[in-house]
């Protein structure tokens, strides 16, 4: 059967799905810094713990600009992602191997992140909603340098110690 | 408990995992095709799909390289992505907002894929796997080149398509 659901809604419904995301992610994080044995990386987790409220904060914000309660909607492909980085954590035991395992992981989330809020603000964009633009920017250029920061651990260390007995 | 997984299980693990993931994609691919109207995008997926084989075809050799059965591990990333895609198929009728959603949804599968694939080739490389990282890395420039185009598509014609009435 046909729905009435438009643009509007299809917004609403994206930041839904990501402010639900974002909010599983804030939980997912010290859990993640926890099993880490690497100090650095540890310390990536909890900085980006920190950045993720602000971010919660920033919806928020978005939500209010549209003049709509801020509600999450159950994200699935989080869940998913977050099921899986608890797998690997049951899997492999504290170390090296689990390390490059762990920002990997991270890695997925902050790349689903980065596909969502690049689709949020295109359609923002279209549909001339500069405040939630702005406030979507700024989460997306975080996003970019948490994955870029990772990149560049898992190549300077983390895969180098993780994978030196398999070369 | 520990336990002994080890660098060799952890690329074992991240190739079943992308494994099922391919073979979820080769399925949905051609429901989103049904589900979208504007003709390029129809297009755009089934050749996605058409190139899906072909990755299915490549994890299958390099899972031959490591002297390992091709087989997939059920991927809970894949399937929520999966199901969020099916949902906006539900909730939004068939359409230019939908088109809009659909080409969002596909790069946020695009995304994950490249996290995926960028991490096996990374620690492929660190293991001195070299056919391992030759095949992948022809199936991460697919998926690079498949985001940018739903990327191109969204900025130049279905973006504005879906939101015009909303500015």
């Amino acid at each position: 059967m046909a729905t009435t659901k438009g643009p509007q809604e299809l917004i609403l419904t994206f930041m839904q799905d990501i402010y639900y995301a974002e909010r599983q992610i804030l939980k997912s994080l010290p859990k993640m810094a926890k099993a880490a044995s690497n100090q650095q990386l540890k310390d990536a987790f909890m900085l980006h713990r920190e950045e993720t409220q602000g971010q919660v904060e920033r919806l928020q914000r978005a939500f209010e600009a549209l003049g709509k309660r801020a509600r999450g909607q159950t994200c699935e492909a989080v869940n998913g992602l977050i099921e899986e980085t608890e797998e690997i954590i049951e899997e492999f035991p504290e170390g090296e191997v689990r390390d490059a395992a762990l920002a990997a992981c991270a890695q997925a989330v902050e790349h689903y992140e980065i596909a969502r809020y690049g689709a949020l603000i295109a359609w923002a964009k279209a549909s001339g909603l500069q405040d939630v633009v702005s406030l979507m920017e700024e989460t997306l250029a975080e996003e970019k340098k948490t994955d870029e920061l990772l990149n560049q651990m898992a190549n300077k260390s983390l895969n180098q110690a993780a994978f030196k007995k398999a070369a």
